[in-house]
């Protein structure tokens, strides 16, 4: 998606060969209009998946997931990362360890809201090694669903997350995938 | 505003004299149609208040405020309840007590993000005790920026937050404010 990689090579740093900063517009400050054309870009890739359900977790990927289920006119669902004391009911947890914040976290849904039958697309803001992805996908599928597509804001495509998800047979859309980054440049696929 | 109220009327559930939930349409499924008409409904409010930026704090209040700020055509900032590993430079940090959680956090901005002169618009899903909003008030004024005004989603208008706002001085809108709840009975101010 050229105007998001446009954006990206103006306002992102690499920080090193693996961290990118991208909190001018994605994740601290967020550029909303940019959020939804990412929202109707991959509404219009996932446009004959028969998708049901828009997923996300909390937090970073919820702007683009509710302008993606804005656009696919459905529901979005938000998995928790912590759990509410007031959310007990029907919930199935995974455990996830975060990579960025260097801790586990306890992912969380309620199964009201994902049941069997959904087709779910999972919207992420970034994916590098997938780890969140896989335990989002392994809670949903535990809640009945099928993931019939997982799409990322960001990829860093250079880390496993991506290709471990092909390679797994899930279809994974990254509107700006990132090939090789470090001090001063950002490459794309 | 009816279209909420409706909502809350049919689906919301008071499970006590103090908790409402509210997760199947705001904030754990989260029905975005609905949140754009809330977002239009705060930008209508906020119209002739020369807001420059819209803010909230993560993560129930992104969805509002994402479409508040593209109502408003303007950007969006999250305070962060936690600080990620690679966000480390130029922040400014308050302790805010979370009820809900039964936990304090640390509530976190770049100050790259709101600056002198910003007039902000905080937006929240929820208001009971104002712990929340009175965290990033001090903040949002730590770093210079006045707030003009306050808009949740739902206020709990019989607990103090949105009293104690507005005898702070600050304008605050509710689009829906619940006046008294309980089981099996929700009635609005």
């Amino acid at each position: 998606m050229e105007l998001l990689k446009q954006r990206i090579l103006k306002e992102g740093r690499a920080l090193s060969e693996h961290v990118l900063l991208v909190d001018s517009f994605l994740n601290h400050q967020v550029d909303v209009k940019l959020m939804k054309a990412c929202g109707e870009e991959f509404a219009h890739r996932f446009a004959d998946a028969g998708i049901t359900r828009v997923v996300t977790i909390e937090s970073s990927g919820i702007a683009p997931a509710a302008m993606t289920a804005l656009a696919m006119d459905l529901p979005m669902v938000i998995m928790k990362k912590s759990v509410s004391s007031i959310l007990s009911d029907g919930i199935i947890q995974k455990e996830v360890f975060s990579f960025t914040k260097n801790a586990p976290y306890l992912l969380t849904l309620k199964t009201d809201f994902v049941k069997p039958g959904d087709r779910v697309l999972l919207i992420d803001d970034f994916m590098a090694n997938g780890e969140a992805a896989f335990g989002g996908i392994a809670l949903l599928e535990q809640a009945g669903a099928e993931v019939v597509g997982v799409g990322t804001v960001i990829a860093k495509a250079f880390q496993p997350g991506m290709d471990k998800l092909r390679a797994a047979g899930y279809r994974v859309e990254a509107l700006a995938p990132v090939s090789r980054m470090g001090e001063g440049f950002i490459e794309f696929q």
